[in-house]
């Protein structure tokens, strides 16, 4: 079996990203990398933190510590840590994009991404609202924003909407295809034969019975019976406040929160420095840091990189049960 | 100085409420405890789990361990432990109500509470939404609702809301009234000389800059903005998914959160067992177990008793803390 071949994109050249890219090149690892990058941010980077790299050229093998194989994308500013530019917003897409198509095109085998920073990319006039919804659009599929580190697996139903449009967001068929998606991961991504998935609630205590909201009755409750038809084996709907006990936890595999703030204080409480942001539902895998830019630690060496390396853990983890997956089927058979 | 004599209220006689108080019993402790409830249910506890209970007359001295002073509630029907009987809810809110009179009288210095069934006080005939709502009516009063484990406490804005009322229900008035019970519950009730509150955005991202939410700038700024000039000290609004963090809750006194499910989660998952619902405004402290009537468990000496074991350690030791402060102020100075 060939090992996985991943795209590593450093995202926001004047923040963390090259240098825990720089970092996590200096473990041993099982795969490829092939960095996505303008070569000097790296080297740049390596030198600020006084660590060895080698870079190879993009058709190489790339798996020994200190080395990694790199696709050029220049970035037309000079990039200075702390100080990021909106001159090189379209570099920074264009790195997210080329190593997406890389995966849809079959030459390579997933993506891991560093933080990107929102703000920037739109001061450099590109309409951006999120890595996960741009490789979306790429790829045209539906995703389902996924974060995990070795405590809880989140899932979310509603991203980044405002609270007070939330509850009409909570519809039958987008719930279902949510929760169709993290099933159909856990099982092709995670390799569970049966994974149980825990289903919050929308309101406290999961409606109490339609004392505190209906859409638990109205929606969630006859989506879960359908699902539970074709095979999905889910719990709920929970009161969000105790779904998260970990005596609970242990007993799910994912929990499928309603909305960003009912799923992910718990997770980032729980293991913030571990966790990964997955997107499921493409075609490929993908999954990033769980955190942003830090513009104030950029270049200093302090940025701890320990969520781009369970990034890259996780992304050829998956890779690999992919590979193993598709190895046994027949080409053209069912993915 | 006299040790507080506090009450204790064991809630559902059919639930673990008053084996939880026979547990509690069993403890040294420093001040007194009065129990509103029917004897013959607390005999009937201390008999399943073979501990001894000697009842004392309700003017007696209550500190030794196996003893303690009742003020008789008498329930009209023999409860069944796990079988909750609706004909004896009146007696469950007589005992609540009498607790609750004592210490707005002067005679009491504090409540400790067990849970309550709220369906079965309902299904008695009694429109009840919970003990903290009755005993804010009784006393006329605003209350906060906070839960604390030794992790972090955790004030709520809003309750037991559907969650699409939430939005509208973040409104300058009530929410600096909130701020300012806390603040002056930290002060006088935890003894904190200048305490820092975190407050928690509506919005994920505490509404990222107006892009996903415009509570944040319209109404949780100014009012935070009005209550720093009357000398609160109040951080955010902030992100709910990273204001938990370990390393920031270290920085908060208390956390407000906006609605339940975005503060409770992470208390719950962080020490569940250790955590207490405290009503904060009333004259007198109150505090609560944070956990239900666990009617399947009743009866068998299973529940575990940490909760109600905090609750009362929380409730003395406020009640010495405003008691120490009246020793110093002379009688109708500010509280």
């Amino acid at each position: 079996m060939t090992p996985p071949r991943l795209a590593l994109v450093p995202g926001e050249p004047a923040g963390v990203g090259p240098e825990l890219c720089v970092r996590l090149l200096q473990r041993p690892r099982d795969y490829d990398l092939i960095c996505y990058a303008d070569p000097r941010s790296l080297r740049a980077a390596a030198d600020a933190l006084a660590l060895p790299l080698t870079l190879l050229p993009p058709d190489r093998p790339s798996r020994a510590p200190g080395e990694v194989a790199v696709v050029e994308i220049p970035n037309p500013v000079p990039p200075a840590f702390g100080a990021p530019e909106p001159g090189n917003a379209a570099a920074v897409i264009q790195a997210l994009r080329d190593a997406a198509q890389a995966c849809l095109d079959g030459r390579l085998d997933g993506v891991i991404t560093g933080p990107v920073h929102k703000a920037v990319i739109n001061q450099g006039g590109i309409a951006y609202t999120g890595t996960t919804e741009l490789l979306a659009q790429q790829a045209g599929c539906e995703v389902v924003m996924m974060l995990a580190n070795d405590i809880v697996r989140v899932g979310l139903a509603t991203t980044h909407l405002p609270l007070r449009d939330v509850a009409d967001a909570i519809a039958p068929e987008p719930l279902a295809r949510t929760l169709r998606i993290v099933d159909a991961a856990l099982r092709g991504d995670f390799g569970l034969a049966r994974p149980r998935i825990a289903v919050l609630g929308l309101n406290p205590h999961a409606g109490e019975a339609g004392h505190l909201g209906r859409e638990e009755i109205e929606v969630i409750e006859p989506v879960l019976a359908a699902l539970r038809g074709e095979g999905l084996d889910l719990i709920g709907p929970l009161p969000a406040d105790t779904a998260f006990l970990p005596a609970k936890l242990q007993g799910f595999d994912a929990v499928v929160a309603m909305y960003h703030d009912q799923g992910l204080p718990v997770l980032k409480y729980s293991g913030f420095e571990r966790a990964v942001n997955l997107t499921l539902g493409l075609p490929y895998p993908r999954v990033a840091v769980d955190h942003g830019t830090a513009l104030d630690l950029a270049g200093r060496g302090l940025a701890d990189p320990s969520s781009l390396i369970a990034a890259a853990d996780a992304c050829a983890r998956i890779a690999h049960i992919r590979s193993t997956r598709s190895d046994r089927n027949p080409p053209g058979g069912s993915p």
